[in-house]
């Protein structure tokens, strides 16, 4: 049974199009600085937020129409959606898509249980890769759903929540192996504490450390050889989260010797919830070559939590898409939706329509990205600005060739210091508009 | 002598143009629904930010390199501003300022120094206004920088200082009215409180009011007939201002019998500062018939203070002109730019190029905001959305000829409700997406 | 059966009782200011939290331990959580409690079934309200969860959700009635908006006011003289909420000619979601006669949604039973706990534990904000504070004897004005200090 | 001449005390485990603020009233302020102090001649520091309110920037060595961007790791032995700062090979203001053998702006100090009351009060910390729930001897998990205001 049959494969019609089922902007072929635009993009599915999503909210029940989840059997019901996600996905042309273990197969009475549920569909997502050519960007756990994972999962302070999470990752990881995702991500949600008033913060940490150099020390074991992310967040579900931001996932990296093994996988929601905008993220990342993947949403900037909206506003996917041609483009990674519908947007066809406003919203500012850096609008710019670092005494502090007292002599033998410049902010931001706006 | 002679007057060169001293959206007077860009936006340049801020931030020194401020007469100084602000909006084209009693003129040992310096400077205006047809969007009194005011003007605990407060608005209602203002605000920086453990919020809130009801009594005294305003913000300077955001400016203004006497000066930056949208709070203000006049400018969503940035996105310009237009325009308000250069951006021509930013910034929200009226992409929406109210059950509800009996028969008797429909958010901001990157 | 029936009913201890099954403050009879505490503080069971709150999370499913939910059916497990929501109340020495109609008994697959649910349990809740003397304190009704209220209840764009949401308030008011509720409260969960792209906000609001009024006229209708209440909250689960903050209530009953009919349910969380200190809230509800009732509970203010924590930060309870003595005590209102245990407080002897910390919170806060009303610690120094409106030129402008005119005479006659004083703000923060710590 | 004269030197009182000038709770040399607290607290004054605030803020002019800044000569005044400093300290038994280079001196017209007159200045310190044994916590450098910084100091993109700042930094760091300074602080005010437009970050930061190594190399040459600190905070009055919170200067620090050289300077209002608790803040710092000295103010949560305020929230100034005794003490640092009186508390005696204040909630905050300490309240509860990790699989995974090959047979093998706990948090924060209330 098909369930968008109604609907043609979504074309690319230009943007002066009306029809609600077309591309305005994303032409998947079309080369961008002679890379294919779907190359540059990688979009991928949530199946989380697309596939099971219903709508809940803390204050409200189901709303969304899934004529798909009619079916009672929780087994039936997830070999359904396999077909429903790829059908979706074809229809979108979405290359990519990523899971949780609990995403695709309902958790059974014990691990042995849900890791079977999880062959059987697992089974059945191969299949249909191989009939699509569709591939899985990454795989993942559910570590924060479940009761047991009340107090954390790695971060437990019950030792056999630990082993648990650790027999549930190595599960996940074999899966994700197997469909051969190009990466695996690690969203701590439950990582973190309620209150400082009961938290060991330092053995906590150090568990999530020795919980993550057993998943490196697996992936050698068993050959997987995609990426290792960690997504940060800085809090929600819990108050606060050990992955808080870039440079929190960073420093933490650093210190316990993973930060070869890891690489960040950004979400623009989560930066802002963190008060950092998604390209100082991003920028930061590639500052110290951790640039992974990115979950491509939005968020309320005039709300607390998080809303994880599809991506529309155009100047956050220019300045997230110039970041990420600047850094090289994203390797092992990709654009995922984590984003969800409005609750109020229940539809089906909402599904499609909201990933084609996020797709189209990416592709245009993938477009006007590649013309800003093209032009050399922000690099040349930042060339002159910076330009006292590469001769004379700049030249000298940047290769570490003279220390306090030589910059002493030569600031009481100069008889003025260089004039500083303006920063022309307005002017950059006036020029950043003719090209989104053209 | 000049300031600004070395650019020409500021001309509209289109979209395509590099030239940093042009207009590429503002076309002055191309026609919008039939009327002139520049009288449906009213640009007005902000005296205390243009002529007299200095980049001075709470942690550092003034910045700005303002030629014409060497002078140290104070007078002398004022009189040369006086000649610069004029040059400065005859360049840019800008039709209308707004002052701050002492932006204009120095503040004397005496009210009454400080009023004949006010007369002298408001003298040579005048004559600047006659010589190039710029007119005063609105006047105001400084109620906040001077140490008496260290506890509020009409709402400090010390009467004197009502009392003083009252005599420096009479007087700055006197100039404003002499120099043909459309408006007089009425900013509330201090009337507020640091903390309630001191404060008698009853009594200062009633004495504002008192304060208020003098100044419309005066009004009609002198015959002066402009639009009073309030602009609404909800902290900065003190920890809490009585004029917290429209629908508490609205409450007050209508529990002292004042709402047909005041309209709204709306801030963008202070609207988000109070957590609300822009376009949120014209919408709120023109549903109450309250819509006056607009600071253009932007903030920070990330950032907790007024930044009072000149504003460049063009979703908020785009949806701000939008609530406008749909509100039938400003009528005495404008567009004042209560904006300022970054610190960094301290020549004198990014003071030019921050108002071509924003300006233009504005004149194609506008033009984006009256394709989307005019081609009715959201009103349509609207329309069809609430169609249920204006037949049936729907129609008697707003006519008030039903009860909560009625309404329990009426469900009771009916099979079942009409059907809830998709609130369609992701599609409207993908065609919004549409107007503004065409 | 007894779910709670080896913990003793939960006596007064004192402050040095290490029991944590004991009050340490909270001391029912003592008398303040000749009333008996439990009087001052009608502290209020809230049903939805306290009887069905499970601990789901946007990220997590059900944690907690609730031995009387093992019952399948809903009507008898309906049945079963009356007989323990009485046992609990009184271990606790609750007196009071709140409902939603849909927290009491399950929705019926038509309205009609759904209000016969409701008058089985209501019987079976009379009975217990009859043998433990335990009182409404306010009913109201759930127009949030089901998913026909996705787009708002009365102010849904479908008219037909308009009348069941009439019908359903219908049925809990009269069911309020019928137990002898000394309130009646409405809370907006959904009576907003997602974006303004997609509403009419004119018409919502509206609409929003005929219902009130509806609600007023069969209040009497009925013979119901319970105290309506609005309870603010400005934002989730939809973005903007209509009954945003105390100001915009008031400004909205007012515009609305509502003001007489109802007062304000205020609750701590709400008020710091809305950026306002609670005592801040009840200041203003109060100065314009409109405190009702509290919502006690506290949020955690470095996070953007509502916690609904139990009440332990003694600054607050002081703080908010300070202004509640000041203002004359809670008249028909009381502390109705609309707090959550944290997820991870999972047991059902946290639920006692959580009440006792939290009337113990509001006990000490109230011996203490009666200590300070005694000693006229912050009256006596208003008093001082604002003396100048006593006499002079003060009385003249609080009499409105005098005008901008009479006041600048004043001013230019006046050698020198009188000084400011200190607003004294760390000497009453530490006094305020002296009186918590002891 | 005196100008605290009619003010006795501040004694301790007791908690009944009515008197403004007397300590409540600071009982200086009370011994709390063996130790004085006036060494567990080593309070120090900002020189900026006390002797050199005005009470400027960004809407409004000095307030304060400061008779020793009559003196006209900028050195005179300076020297002025040395004595009034000392007397100041004296007064309140304040035993160490705290200052940037700019505040005790003023800028000469060159860097020279502003060294020469902290060349004055710093013989009359040294003479005071002889004749009343008060000493010097850290010194630093004024980077920030000159216009040359407005681009940064060591992270401007004008090389002579770097070198000025350099040159600041030596003499600073050599007159903290000459007064013996027990440490040297970085606050990177400027260090940070306004916008990624037009900033190169890397090379900034890089930058900035330079200086701070030149900063190393020189101390060992010159034989300053006091402790270096790093100072974060997230923004204000750049969009961006680069120290943002602990977790990132510990990354920076860690990248750059320079985390045994520094530690951390932590401050409560910076913490809030990247939206962090005090308390975590200082764990994170400990758990990285990072805390060095703490700056003693607070935030107010509902503003986003560093208001600086005095210290006088008990439950902060408790669970700083149960952090700071759980660390074994501040080593160096001490508690620098980086903390303004509010603008409108601008008598001379509003300073002596504001430091009461503050010096009282510490000691207060102290003795409470000791006792919960000393009765294990929070201690045990963290042993016993952790104590899964102290033996069996627990252990195992602490101890490295397990991966997840064994822990996935562990699970599998084992018939039911431990179950989970509840983590009580209202208990203990029921706990906690026994120990606080009394």
């Amino acid at each position: 049974m098909k369930y968008f049959d109604k609907i043609d494969k979504i074309k690319y019609e230009g943007s002066k199009s009306s029809n609600p089922f077309a591309f305005k902007y994303y032409n998947s072929n079309e080369l961008i600085f002679g890379k294919k635009m779907k190359d540059h993009l990688k979009f991928s599915m949530a199946y989380w937020h697309t596939m099971t999503g219903k709508g809940v909210d803390p204050f409200g029940a189901e709303t969304m129409e899934r004529p798909w989840d009619d079916e009672q059997d929780e087994m039936e019901k997830a070999k359904i959606r396999v077909k429903v996600a790829f059908e979706f996905m074809e229809k979108l042309g979405l290359e990519y898509f990523a899971f949780h273990d609990r995403d695709i197969a309902p958790e059974g009475e014990t691990l042995s249980e849900s890791n079977k549920n999880l062959d059987v569909i697992v089974d059945l997502i191969e299949k249909e890769m191989k009939r699509t050519g569709i591939k899985l960007l990454w795989g993942t756990a559910n570590l924060f759903y479940n009761k047991r994972f009340v107090n954390g999962a790695s971060t437990s302070p019950n030792a056999d929540i630990f082993a648990f999470s650790a027999a549930q990752v190595k599960k996940a990881m074999e899966i994700t192996k197997r469909l051969n995702g190009a990466g695996y991500t690690f969203w701590g949600g439950r990582e973190g504490y309620e209150t400082l008033l009961n938290t060991d913060m330092k053995l906590e940490q150090d568990n999530f450390a020795r919980f993550l150099k057993m998943a490196v020390v697996y992936a050698k074991e068993i050959g997987f050889e995609g990426q290792f992310y960690i997504e940060p967040k800085p809090k929600e579900p819990t108050k606060h989260q050990y992955d808080y931001d870039s440079a929190t996932v960073i420093s933490f990296l650093r210190k316990h010797g993973l930060d070869k093994d890891f690489k960040l996988n950004i979400e623009t929601n989560h930066a802002t919830l963190a008060m950092h905008t998604m390209n100082h993220e991003i920028r930061l990342a590639a500052d110290n070559d951790m640039l992974g993947s990115v979950d491509a949403n939005q968020g309320d900037l005039l709300l607390g939590w998080d809303t994880d909206q599809f991506p529309t506003n155009v100047y956050d996917t220019t300045l997230t898409m110039y970041e990420v041609l600047r850094a090289g483009g994203l390797k092992s990674g990709g654009l995922n939706f984590d984003a969800k519908v409005k609750r109020s947007s229940f539809t089906k066809n909402d599904l499609l329509i909201a990933h084609i406003a996020g797709m189209d919203a990416y592709a245009a500012g993938l477009r006007i990205a590649s013309k800003l850096l093209e032009d050399g609008v922000f690099e040349n710019n930042l060339k002159d600005r910076y330009r006292s670092y590469n001769e004379g005494i700049g030249k000298q502090i940047v290769s570490k060739e003279v220390g306090f007292k030589e910059l002493e002599e030569y600031v009481m033998n100069k008889k003025e210091l260089e004039k500083n410049e303006s920063g022309k902010q307005e002017l950059l931001e006036a020029i950043l508009n003719q090209y989104i706006i053209g």
